[in-house]
């Protein structure tokens, strides 16, 4: 029926084997272990006077790292098995981008954050790994936006290009404007929303209700989907915290992740309740917007947002998004011409948005008496360079930080959109998508079939 | 076909904004960060000689929490999607009640143990998000007595009560008794389990098996089911150890725990075939049953009950609720009016209730000679107005509190079950139970259907 | 159909009975806390100077024991159920084996490594549970092998002998041989896979075709599989550095077996497309081969075999292990008469034997330059009776290492399987296999149906 071939017998491999040992040749160059994950480690401990092995960071990061490595291949990886045919591509290329992404990413950031100057190598420890992940979920998110509509081919060239982008963009951020972004609202879930947005905006198709019968779900592959939704949900305080200050650092941004969560759920049930008729809940924003709360607080999780903040911060966004399931992604298709198989726009793009501001806003409102002096300076970082600078001024650059990233995205998003256009890649034709048939072996009849004589329910 | 409307378009919203919005009212008023989640942590380090960050409560406990919080949502809703037409409400509706249960339960559980008189204040961390969670789980058993027969609005009322009759039972049983309970078999689970019964008997439906043909699980379902079962099953040593003394405490409880599960599922196993026809095993029971050994260890847990005595354990509860799945629960239907669903007569009720009389002699044969006078100090607590209690008496005072619990839960939940009859909750007819239609929009046919010619099987 | 009778009701029973009842008594008399897990830890700290809880080994190594726990229960058990209608049998005798497994384990392992001469006592803490769970994960490999072919008393017949030559082989390759294999590349995969091999060609069914119409898997089956697949695959990190050395050992161990885990999927992914007509990628291959990084760098994780030395070798594994699945599987059925429910042979027996010579390599090429001198003596620890071995000795003594492991399973496993073809054990007839309804309850229709007047997809 479809007259373009989505044959990547050829491209697949070739893609796969050439980047795979181009990462062996660059790690070989370039990556070696840090001080805390070498076997000089024992004499840096006394070097430096750590009284036991408790203190190597491994054993303060690992356990959230763990928890972020769940998100990004179970939690991505299973929230978009919601369609009725193409799980298989949503779990799968999810895991190939997820395991490309974070190679290159160990890569980019090290060039770009802990390159040694004196030998050149890029020195990794968890929090690099933690570091690889957050990146490749900005990836994995701007699938979201194309989920059913491209190759695996493309899907791992927009991965080689949004690592790059978003290696950039964190250090214009974290680096040079000296934004604070632990979680990643701005870095992580703006950027990537806006990236994949605008690559599906820049491949729209017109012709895409040709495969409308397989754009929605069946009734198993969104209680698969919850796994996905719950995954996420539960560890995401650990993605905010991740990264964040040891001692009290960690441990506020995690309570206050998971209180906005927690706020996020009854506003999404309130919404979605209240637009469909009778009533009746719809799983679409069950699985989604219940997580925006997490989006959101991915800037201010670690700022003194108080715990009544945080539930504020989870009730407007938990509204907001599925407000935006509800009417603003078909106003996006009609007018807009972008088709967002996720709806990434109402998760990971508004709320990140938001999240970026109201880390603005909060930074802004920092007080010393609220922070104390050692804490504020502990929160945000103000030394070296920084050290003159006010909450105020923090707050102005915040704000810029979240422009920058949404600049990023949608600017690159276009770009790496355009690369993509080009008919190399495999994409399936109009009548062809959200359908595994393209790019996996379906062994016998695709759904399940009653044995002969089988009573009905 | 249905007479009563299940239509809960307008009580739904309401209840879940009015609660939401009381709760950001009362954290605000109420609830800040505790000195390891405030920025003043660095100070607090100072003055309290504490050596390293490390040593912050969060990384004793993050880890737990973070099981905890896997084995509430995933575990707890999961395990409930066996039946064939309920797996949105199972995942669905365990996720709204415990998202809201956790907030009440940070209130609730604050005023009665955390309250600082000075400000006036409940300073929140990790454990009480552990607690919390635990507080929940109580509400999340009720559920399962009730899956399929309420409405979402139903559940949160349900919540309401429940989270607060539970904090003043756990209040009654840890500072009043000065009973232990770390892992809650008598707090969380006896008190839970007979609270869900208690409700179910007020809510008797006589003309329930109008919805016979949905009671029941499909194939998938019952490995959707599994899902449930395994989270629960791995993480429950986390579970019994999450607040347990940092140390040995933790430690030991992981063990125990670990070992009665073990032990559990043999006897699971063995009493399921022996009991079907042809040997064949029954997924009910090992969803179910298999997981008693560790509702039983939850008073024990911590004590010095040795790895063979925690065998026991789990020998006995295995065999003991399997038996209530085969034999016990289609007696209390009979003759008992008590339509319980997920069957937590067996699992909940009476392995909490054993596990309550186990850990009441394991204290009452407590010896400083396997203890040391140190080690019974800290494990029993024994300081304060209590320094001079025995063990003799605080076995004592054990088992008075698994009967205090017993009958908060029967007492308190034919109250809150009086309140649920009332006619205004958009609970389903008797005929459309069990029905994921009645609260959820179903799209498309509801259960697969085979693509035209398909090959049976 | 079938004339050999699968009922298990007498058998299976007694067999859990008898044996739980033997372990209850076994752990009696052998088993107690040890010194970390006692209520005797805050003297010990005191003498052993420890200057706080933290340094519990609880706190190292709990989070990675969690992650096994997962793996094994989660992880194999779905891994397993991509058989259409074998899912009940895949994770419910998973679960069983592994519950047995883990207490004989606690004995045997005891036994041979944590015997207190003065006591007679076994003394356990958290790494006999990680152990014990290492232990049963051989059985539960070898299990592939046999999956849907075998009774679960021959399931339990299996663990029993599998755990005890677990623990002999263990001994030898640990203890007398001196090598290292934190993650077990030899003592776990390289003997499970042979072991689970040798009994499948003792147990060759030539009729097995008969069930060829189960052997397969349908659309649903193959996503909860992927649920075992990457929970294997995330937490496999954990898995080979949970019992290495404090500090950089399972810093180390950790990050190099996230790098070979990656790379392996690229390469999976490129072979199975280059190898399927089309390039359709197969996911038999991405459940598994994605997976033989983590097994090739079972033995090595902790050596300083470099980021990009960890990189080549997830690349060859998973290349070969994809080259496996597609031509060296239907070659052993055809002319080795070997039959491979789950390709065992690919993803463990040959990646464990590859990965138990790379650490051979590894070790023998260590220099005192890049491990420092403190380094290659706890690395390898060359103390007490090995405190005068050098790296070539220790390379020559992993390599013996590595043969032992494969003649232990080799020849183990054809003894076990002598014994399990002794027609008492209730195993299905040919045309029976890879069927739930041997031993199983399996209610309604299996399949799913669709309510009468559906609409086809």
């Amino acid at each position: 029926m479809s007259i373009r071939s989505t044959n990547v017998r050829v491209s697949l491999p070739a893609v796969c084997f050439v980047w795979q040992i181009a990462m062996i040749v660059l790690f070989g160059v370039f990556i070696r272990y840090n001080e805390e994950a070498d076997t000089h480690w024992q004499e840096f401990r006394r070097e430096n006077n750590i009284s036991s092995d408790i203190e190597n960071d491994f054993y303060f990061r690992y356990p959230s790292f763990q928890d972020v490595h769940v998100m990004i291949f179970v939690g991505f990886g299973f929230l978009m098995t919601f369609l009725k045919r193409y799980s298989f591509g949503a779990v799968g290329f999810n895991f190939l981008v997820a395991a490309f992404g974070i190679q290159w990413a160990l890569l980019m950031q090290g060039w770009f954050h802990t390159l040694d100057p004196a030998t050149g190598k890029i020195l990794i420890g968890v929090e690099n790994l933690i570091n690889a992940d957050f990146c490749v979920a900005g990836c994995l998110i701007a699938y979201g936006a194309l989920l059913g509509k491209v190759s695996p081919v493309q899907l791992l060239v927009l991965t080689l290009f949004g690592v790059t982008l978003f290696a950039v963009e964190e250090y214009i951020i974290l680096d040079l404007l000296h934004a604070r972004d632990a979680g990643g609202s701005m870095v992580i879930h703006a950027f990537g929303g806006y990236y994949g947005l605008a690559i599906s905006w820049v491949l729209y198709r017109p012709n895409l209700n040709l495969s409308k019968r397989l754009n929605g779900s069946v009734y198993h592959s969104d209680v698969f989907a919850m796994i996905g939704t719950l995954f996420l949900w539960m560890f995401w305080p650990s993605f905010n915290s991740a990264i964040t200050d040891h001692g009290d650092g960690q441990h506020r941004a995690a309570i206050n992740t998971y209180l906005a969560l927690a706020s996020s759920v009854l506003t999404a049930v309130g919404i979605s309740s209240v637009t469909q008729k009778k009533g009746k809940l719809d799983m679409v924003h069950i699985q989604n917007a219940t997580l925006a709360g997490g989006v959101a607080m991915g800037t201010a999780a670690e700022f003194m947002i108080t715990p009544y903040g945080s539930l504020i911060v989870g009730f407007c966004c938990g509204m907001i998004s599925t407000f935006g399931y509800v009417f603003v992604t078909p106003l996006l298709e009609k007018y807009l011409k972008l088709q967002d198989t996720c709806g990434v726009h109402n998760l990971h793009a508004v709320p990140g948005m938001l999240g970026g501001f109201i880390g603005a806003i909060v930074a802004a409102s920092a007080t010393e008496e609220v922070y104390s002096r050692e804490g504020l300076i502990n929160t945000f970082d103000f030394e070296g360079d920084f050290a003159d600078r006010t909450v105020g001024t923090q707050g102005g650059f915040q704000a810029a930080a979240c422009c920058v990233a949404i600049a990023f995205g949608i600017v690159g998003g276009g770009c790496v959109g355009l690369v993509l256009k080009i008919p190399i890649w495999g994409d399936p034709a109009d009548d062809n998508c959200y359908d595994d048939e393209a790019y996996w072996e379906v062994r016998e009849c695709f759904l399940n079939s009653p044995p002969v004589g089988a009573v009905a329910l």
